[in-house]
């Protein structure tokens, strides 16, 4: 098989055929849960335990159904991130549910590099569900997913990633996953908000809607995080909507076919304008979040599959 | 079939014969479960979310269980009221929800009406388990089935609903319900607790216990929101419970095989008698809960039965 | 068979021959787990509860583990001990819970004595997780399957308590079965934290770990509650380790072959050394969880067939 990974660490290891593999196994996925199929047998019998160190309504959710149509067993563990204060404690924790012998382990925690590190003390597939910074690679799968879909292709895109990039595991592994696949990638931040050393990533850097959004395939807003505002960063919502918001008047300048993405939940308002939020028509907004169940499945699918054929006998095929 | 419902948002657009159908599947399922049966089929291969925008372990457990009890995949999300500030927010997290393809939403919301808002926008089945002072439907089809359990019948009843009426939906939904039925219903509240236009409701006012449950064969008590005591609206627990409280003495008034009801949790002391409580001879409470489960089976169940009818092709006979 | 009983509260109860059976149980399980396998149907079609008046994320853990592996639907019901203020609210949350048939449940509860009184109100198997300063069952049931598999005995053995005993139910427990199975016990604290009364619990008593430890085959610390220190009881989190915490100067003391254990979490650099509790030579502390989901396996396993025999029809052998 192509994927041959074991955990889901972050976009960077991922081969390109591997990612073109597991967005074909989501692709079917989404498929059969569209013509009303809830249920499959990839991850039968196994034990899926979900460690949110923080809090994610969402991304739990959508890991959750994904886990149980596949037919695992699924466990929740909120750890609110207060309760643990040290690397060593993530550790101890790591260990204590490794010893109760689960199959996957997903988790997502505020510290960037915190989930490699669990990946390394236990003996069972991890994914990354977000970790600080650093990576939020099934964020990235869903938007190829969603794109390739919408596009019909995801090589030669231009793609805008515009809003809080400096702070933003999802630009950060959305960065890597499209430029592995041959797109050119443009950021659009305000100065303060885009990442030092960005001009190394291999992509295009712009301070002006306009210019950054000029004959754009795909436009990909960032939620906003409202409580680092009035702080120096930026002047204000109203004034950010203003300058760097997406509405009509500068979704004017992508192409007349640009659709119009966000990860969730949406500052309506702050980010992107409401109205076009709803507008079916250029909005992709809520086949991401389908897509992102499709994605999970596809990943714990595929981790599942190398995992039984590393714990079958030896000299047996798998 | 009777019941042709998508949604079960309230008891107003139930007609009496959808009523007396969904209360007899719920017997069947109760009768199963008092003989052992923890299984059955009815939402197999569907997915079930709870979204609770206020806390309510009892309700939502009991959804939970039914919805196990009848095979669907089960998923809580328990979401702070306080992080959901907006109308907006609340169709934002349903759309989402919704774009991750449940088949039934069960929904509980602190304002009056964001449930039905929210089915508006979904395509899946969506379950009222109470929305503000507006309606509780399946606490007033427990209470139905609990009656008509004990008393044979659920028409030319004489119902009493006592004490906090004013802010409460349980009474609200009950009686429509009841009026629906052709019982007679009167309310007993002090004044300060009766809604504004109970007069209009096609039931008799009291605010004397003793001449309200004069020969009536059923107490229906409500729970008293403690802190909105000493406020004004009524002088101290103690004051309360001496004139409003449902005892021995006062229970004297109505019918010697009258029923004893309340939707819990209890507030022994203060709206009824911790002994009278506990009378198995008189109090159906613990029953009303055990009937929660059956008529939360029997409204999905019949629920998931529309929904399939509806997927199904076209030019096929469901 | 030979374990008859209904409920699991405490050790006290047990005989022998009752622990040596579910101890065996326990062992088959935790060989299932270790060959792969996942899932049995011990209760399958059983509705499990998990009633946690105390937040234990690792225990409720282990317990829904356990639960999901036999195939129970299984439901956690977090309840705040803020909410539950009164004895009479804890029976009318059991009541209610009871009304619902759940056939197993899982208490945790911060009063000595509450789960023993639940379980005279419920008409199913109860299950001790933990009550105030009174037992924790699973929990000595686990160390002994621990001390069996690496010792391969549970009788003759010289086994320390050591640390903040008098707090412990966990302390508790282990005493009460460890002296049925005819160990020598000895308990190591400093006076503040050795109970009252400990003099007449057939072991010995030390106030020093080097004469404590000498010859041991097992040393079993206990965490320390961090809020209790600096208070009176003991000088400091660092006088404290230096006296009491286990590292590899103390363990020599005891014998060459003796493992180290800890229920967890625990407080590194407080009652024992990181390295050492790391030490896959001497520290069985990974073991002890893998052991506490098979016990609890094996403790639901029996009293669900129990159960099933109770409400089998009379003149039928089960």
């Amino acid at each position: 098989m192509t994927f041959r990974a074991t955990h889901l660490l972050g976009i960077e290891p991922l081969a390109p055929p591997e990612i073109t593999a597991l967005l074909d196994v989501a692709d079917d996925y989404a498929e059969g849960a569209r013509a009303g199929r809830r249920h499959w047998d990839a991850l039968r019998d196994m034990t899926q335990i979900n460690m949110f160190f923080e809090n994610s309504t969402r991304t739990q959710a959508s890991f959750e159904l994904a886990g149980q149509r596949l037919g695992a067993d699924v466990m929740n563990m909120g750890i609110a991130s207060s309760s643990v204060k040290k690397g060593e404690t993530l550790v101890d924790t790591a260990l204590t549910l490794n010893a109760m012998r689960p199959d996957i382990l997903v988790v997502r925690h505020p510290s960037s590099g915190a989930v490699d590190l669990l990946a390394q003390k236990v003996n069972c597939s991890v994914l990354n569900a977000g970790d600080g910074r650093h990576e939020h690679p099934t964020q990235a799968l869903l938007d190829a997913l969603t794109i390739r879909r919408a596009k019909g292709r995801l090589h030669r895109l231009s793609i805008a990633i515009c809003g809080d990039i400096a702070h933003s595991r999802v630009a950060r592994s959305n960065i890597m996953l499209l430029g592995k696949m041959e797109n050119r990638v443009r950021l659009i931040a305000p100065p303060t908000l885009m990442p030092a050393g960005a001009a190394d990533l291999g992509v295009e850097l712009f301070d002006d809607m306009a210019a950054g959004l000029e004959g754009v395939d795909v436009v990909m807003m960032l939620r906003l995080q409202k409580e680092r505002m009035d702080g120096g960063f930026i002047p204000s919502e109203r004034e950010y909507f203003h300058r760097y918001g997406l509405d009509a008047q500068k979704l004017a300048f992508a192409r007349p076919d640009a659709i119009v993405m966000h990860p969730g939940p949406m500052n309506r308002g702050v980010e992107i304008d409401g109205t076009l939020a709803d507008d079916i028509n250029r909005s992709v907004i809520q086949e991401q979040v389908e897509m992102g169940v499709a994605v999970r499945m596809a990943a714990m699918d595929l981790l599942a599959r190398n995992l039984r054929a590393a714990r079958a006998p030896k000299g047996v095929s798998a």
